[in-house]
């Protein structure tokens, strides 16, 4: 009953911001960057369970997804800055910072293209990364999601490992 | 530059209803629930790595968040339907049909209530369940990050017992 009062746009109005989103996604970034730091070298490339990719093919897929992604959500252009398509089998470079010197350039990518968002673009469809078609917005919750999902198959690593993983709620 | 064009207004609208954000939450818990389908019984109160909780106590705590949690995101009101503080300690039914019924009522009640959200409580300030206080729209974020979080653990458990898990895009 109470919901047949609220109209389509009381019920869209300032509930997030563009930037707001770019924090909470960025929040999980910097969790997943301590997560890296933490896991050791020695397994970052080797250790598996269950025959699953190593930690280092979980967060390269994290990689190619990040900057291209956010690029794709504001612009429609859904290849990197060098004009590739995005290669998902793209291999981890070969020591952790230089994963970390990556992963940190992305963050600054994204950080640089996503203040150009127009607020309506959340609600427009589009393919993401060309194959993907999907409202922006649930793109980006995707880009997220994807990264929360296997940063946690990456605890279960260390855990395995026996090594604590950061606490999941401290994204500072 | 171009984000000092854009209003903090401009950047707030329409960019996502209470609506999509609930169907987003239950695409998740949809899948969740394929999850626990899948997962064999005999391991689902015992399986673990690393020392980790088994798949029950971590599924009994997505059960204990959601619709506690979703009423309380709606009304402010951070008490189960019984009046009893939310118990993250709960044990898990003791078969996986009883978890699987409570998943259920769990849906319906998250259903029933989120239509009475006011668009501005996203905004507002809370301590979810009591304690931990942010704005609603990050503690919603944060439910359902920390289900994506919990569930990616067990796909490493399924895998690790030599089952394929449920597709991750397929929320259907």
């Amino acid at each position: 009953m109470k919901n047949e009062m609220m109209t389509t746009e009381e019920n869209v109005a300032n509930i997030v911001s563009a930037t707001e989103l770019m924090d909470h996604w960025q929040g999980h970034r910097r969790l997943t960057r301590k997560l890296i730091e933490l896991f050791p070298e020695e397994h970052f490339y080797t250790f598996s369970i269950g025959g699953m990719r190593p930690c280092s093919e979980l967060m390269m897929e994290l990689i190619v997804m990040a900057a291209p992604g956010a690029q794709g959500l504001v612009t429609g252009n859904w290849q990197t800055e060098d004009q590739l398509a995005v290669d998902f089998s793209a291999k981890a470079p070969s020591t952790k910072a230089e994963v970390l010197a990556m992963w940190d350039r992305s963050t600054e990518q994204m950080n640089a293209v996503w203040p150009q968002i127009r607020p309506e673009r959340f609600q427009e469809s589009d393919a993401a990364f060309g194959v993907y078609a999907n409202k922006v917005i649930y793109s980006l919750f995707y880009f997220i999601d994807n990264e929360v999902h296997h940063r946690g198959q990456a605890y279960v690593y260390l855990r395995a490992l026996g090594i604590e993983p950061p606490a999941f709620w401290d994204r500072a």
